[in-house]
């Protein structure tokens, strides 16, 4: 079925509207249908707001992953920048282009994948824009969330012999990453097809940054989008510190070795470089360690300590606190 | 210059930020930089959000436009849509994908007319995101906006007997647009520079409709983006009315009418089909039309009654009320 079938533009926002579209309440005053939507922020709350773009052939390829996921990835990669912030998502914005010759059922699969993320974290779709595109698909999404008055994370906070937290496991989308590109998608998804997911449908670390932040104990947070050591690099230009990071300290899966040892790869390098983790990087003084952690696992988020703030520099060190560089680890992309 | 001269994408959201980024205050707690922007609406007031996308070849040409006024338009469009709610706006979110063949120069450009059509309404940057993509240029951005509580402008509200009004003069940007269709822009800019400035850089009614808003006797109300007839019938169709739009009573310019006759076409097809006209369409009662008037001309906006609203059905009369209809009135695409 073609969007021409369905009416045109308007069918398609009527469609969208009747399976997806956010109900009036619940700080939705006006949703989809107008020139724009009405929003309430709850009082002793401030609004936080990031946007992110999607490309096909840039940032997604349809032959390694499907449409679901790509509306899926677009909702949770916006969700993990306000998770980063300790933000409770409230609504989304989609905008999407695409070519005449798109299948409506594809777009219903990326809105579903869309909205099946986005509810799973609270979130809902209030608004959006459809476009047609000549020819590469693209997703715009800006993503609304609300934070109590002064208690959002920022980069900036990191203190000399301060903590460094990381939720989860590292370096297993990239190491999904590296299956298809090395593979293909009919042959990596014979080796690991989870390994897949987690890099087709990342999930945002939302409950856990939303806990960690009523602590009102991080000094600084982000997410891990471009890989822990450049996200630690960036956290610490923002802070005005350094940071060594416990190679041996690095939560890695057993999948992980597996992959890495599959392809001849070096699993550090995927936990140090990988990108696309969509996990939480967390600072906080270690008189502070125990009530971070125990708010994180409680939302049955794993947590680990991976280093420390020091006063100046990024490195990395193995085992007896040899420090680590690209030849001794084998990284692709060391100093990135 | 290209992009990687600069540093990359670091390199550019640092030179956007330096330039154009909104500084901390009057609303915005933390801007570009982080993971995500913090912003407090006022007491008593409601957010205002709107999405646009524009595409390359769909919504814009390089060989018909300039990357200022691509900038330019990309925040038109938007502010409209938040005159269309009667709100004020406030942070603007840029999302861009471009090539890696784009010069530095040309991005600064679009940044410069984005941020100046912002600013002339009283609204800043505070975010986006930066992106490379395959091929054509895609801007997609989201504005935010406040209205106070209960009084953003809807399309529903439209009663039987309320007057249709439009502020400025109608059919110039789809004038504009036919003289590059027609005659490609080299002779176009010859025949009348003004009117592709109105096609290219839209001045939305912001003010205008912040005055006639704070009125709170606007029953309902739009911005004209697809051709009067169109618009009023979404309003019509929102609000469950009628129209009989009084066709000559459609506020048009001298310019219309020469560049019309030059390019052997109906003023009429312009006025009422035309599109892109970025000028609000409101409804009030006859004894409110005093007082919402004088509110928009007080911002120095000119403001015509061009309608009605009836019960049922959306018709265009001529000279002692005579229906018009595709044939009598030489329209392209009546009834669309």
């Amino acid at each position: 079925m073609r969007i021409h079938d369905i009416g045109g533009e308007l069918g398609l926002i009527e469609r969208i509207r009747e399976t997806h579209g956010a109900a009036i309440g619940d700080g939705l005053v006006l949703g989809l249908g107008d020139d724009a939507a009405i929003i309430e922020v709850p009082k002793g709350n401030q609004l936080v707001v990031t946007t992110d773009m999607l490309v096909e052939r840039i940032h997604f390829r349809k032959d390694w992953s499907d449409y679901y996921s790509i509306g899926w990835k677009a909702a949770a990669v916006n969700l993990s920048d306000l998770a980063a912030m300790g933000a409770k998502p409230t609504f989304a914005f989609l905008s999407i282009a695409f070519t005449s010759r798109e299948k409506v059922e594809n777009l219903d699969r990326i809105y579903d994948g869309f909205a099946d993320c986005l509810n799973r974290y609270g979130a809902r779709i209030a608004g959006g824009d459809t476009n047609c595109a000549p020819d590469n698909l693209v997703l715009s999404v800006t993503q609304l969330g609300n934070v109590v008055n002064g208690r959002a994370l920022r980069r900036t906070g990191a203190k000399q012999g301060d903590l460094i937290l990381v939720t989860g496991t590292l370096g297993e989308s990239a190491a999904g990453l590296a299956l298809l590109t090395d593979l293909g998608a009919a042959r990596a998804e014979k080796v690991d097809k989870g390994l897949l997911n987690t890099h087709r449908r990342p999930q945002p670390r939302v409950m856990a940054a939303v806990a960690a932040a009523a602590t009102g104990k991080v000094h600084a947070a982000m997410d891990l989008s471009d890989g822990l050591l450049g996200d630690v690099k960036k956290l610490c230009a923002a802070s005005k510190c350094g940071a060594k990071i416990d190679a041996t300290a690095i939560p890695t899966s057993d999948t992980l070795r597996q992959v890495a040892d599959l392809l001849g790869k070096d699993i550090l390098s995927f936990a140090l470089d990988g990108g696309e983790d969509f996990e939480l990087l967390l600072v906080v003084a270690p008189e502070d360690l125990e009530a971070v952690s125990s708010a994180i696992t409680d939302t049955g988020t794993p947590v680990t300590v991976v280093g420390e703030i020091v006063k100046s520099g990024v490195k990395v060190v193995g085992v007896d606190g040899v420090e680590l560089n690209s030849e001794s680890a084998g990284w692709d992309h060391f100093g990135l």
